[in-house]
């Protein structure tokens, strides 16, 4: 081959918020696939609010991303050649191939995927590590039970969309946490959410007396900081808070904010636990196979936001996650289905 | 009866630290009991840094008390009067009687306790509240199980003794976090503490990188703050903390400052979770059994820091609570035994 593979690559550890600095764009050719492997040529890669946390040096749940290395990303693609029997060219996978036009893999952690079922991108929302996050971070992390009153924040991002659509399948009075009008709308109207709380022009904990009056059973926290506080201050006895991210802190150059008011877990009996959905991969094809059939029931709304310009608009198309742009699940597309 | 009752007022609610004018010392005739009540002739009340809480207006897991009422207190004293036939005069009994020298009561919520066993202190401490709030808290909170490292705070202070004493005689390594040379060496050698954190002269989270390499699995704590992000930084996986108060911050006049490391939950996937050992009140028995039999073998070591002074000697003696002066259970003797 002597196609051209276009990379991005880390080039500086950011502090706050990344900039053009902190990446480099680079080419080397199309790697040809030695016995074993095969290469992917990617279609879409996935945004997430946690790479920028890989991209900061440190233990972390997962290594960090070294300078001068392929950032890390979910990714879906079709092989393009192969020289491993269990992965034939034309066949489609979803993996951490990162944020380059190809890759080459030995197959290891990869899953087929089959855009006949659903489009590619939505392998890297609802029924990727997206729904799965949502789903075990309800179910299990939060312990999820009949009649609880879910709250949940980043309601309009990708994973809080479907936690709060979850909730619902299960009967639940549900409460979305975002900032706009628009998103406030699309979560009621589209969405079936009971309510939705605009950060940006209400005040969270007044609106959440009203919204939950008998208190929050379980409150799924994508954001952190001043909207965490606020909801510790109407937990129910018996509470559980999924810590699942912290997007109004990761691009702190301060310290982050902790919850000032953690002393209500004591009042409400209650407990903040963190969630890593790698843990549950032995279990992701029952939660996809839910999920699945929940779309397919229309229950369950995927919405993907779909950016064009390939590798090159990476770093700029990153700091959406960070501004509060984007709606549903934040793609790139690279190359064509 | 003619004679007096001394009893410790709130006169107001406190702005930080409290101070005499927060208190009136009040007295009126010793009541006289009518049908089904009896009087109960104080000999010791228990101290408490939850008190602190409890002087503040808002709800909380408990009502505070109002500004001129009689301080909250846990308290054991004779039955010296009695129209009530399940409490004969003579009869020596546990409850919530107030920081007073004589209470009325018709036995709600009061236990007999037997002088002959323990000592009258030792039902506000070991054999009490505080030996209650050790046990559930690191068995059923803390979900205590065998190979857990597990590191306490305030280890020298009524409840963190007691709590690092079950965890060594369930057989875990045990670290105590203590102010000061003299109460880590009281940990070390008297209770068995394997080892013991000056927070005053070293560094938690580096001497706990030493003391717990595998992380630590049950961080039970009792004073937030500082310490608790030290602690945050050296979790096991899967780590659970018990919240049990967090008497750092009982006095602050700003916001209580939240633990900036909480996302450590999410690397570790632990949780952080509250406890109020009056939801245990079906146990107590239980419980009381099994420390009374610890104590009796010699395992357990009960220490009680008995107070001289009477009531007049209350707002004084709470203060050794938040100076960390006092080393075991802070009891203030009233009457006579």
């Amino acid at each position: 081959m002597t196609a051209t593979n276009h990379q991005v690559r880390l080039a500086a550890r950011p502090v706050g918020l990344p900039t053009a600095a902190d990446w480099n764009i680079t080419e080397e050719p199309v790697p040809t696939p030695s016995e074993g492997e095969f290469v992917v040529e990617i279609s879409h890669v996935s945004l997430d609010p946690a790479m920028r946390g890989w991209m900061n040096a440190g233990a972390s749940y997962i290594e960090p991303v070294e300078v001068g290395d392929v950032m890390r990303a979910g990714a879906v693609g079709k092989v393009i050649a192969s020289e491993n029997a269990g992965f034939a060219v034309g066949e489609h996978v979803y993996g951490a191939l990162g944020v380059q036009e190809y890759a080459i893999s030995d197959g290891a952690g990869l899953l087929k995927v089959d855009p006949s079922l659903a489009p590619l991108p939505t392998y890297l929302g609802t029924l990727g590590m997206t729904g799965m996050t949502a789903y075990f971070g309800l179910m299990d992390t939060g312990r999820y039970k009949d009649g609880d009153t879910v709250v949940v924040s980043g309601a309009a991002g990708a994973v809080g969309s479907v936690v709060g659509q979850i909730a619902k399948i299960k009967g639940s009075r549900v409460i979305g946490i975002a900032g706009g009008a628009e998103k406030c709308a699309w979560l009621v109207d589209e969405l079936g959410f009971d309510v939705a709380i605009d950060y940006k022009s209400q005040n969270v904990a007044a609106e959440l007396r009203t919204a939950a009056p008998n208190g929050v059973d379980v409150y799924f926290d994508n954001v952190g900081g001043e909207i965490l506080d606020a909801v510790l201050t109407r937990l129910a006895r018996g509470a559980r808070i999924v810590i699942c991210g912290a997007v109004s802190q990761y691009n702190n150059t301060e310290a982050v904010k902790g919850p000032s008011n953690y002393l209500a877990l004591l009042v409400s009996r209650a407990s903040m636990t963190g969630m890593v959905v790698f843990d549950y991969a032995a279990e992701y094809g029952k939660a996809g196979m839910e999920l699945a059939g929940w779309m397919q029931e229309g229950k369950l709304i995927s919405r993907e936001d779909v950016v064009q310009g390939g590798v090159q608009a990476f770093p700029e198309t990153l700091l959406r996650l960070f501004s509060g742009e984007n709606v549903g699940k934040l793609v790139l597309q690279i190359g064509s289905d």
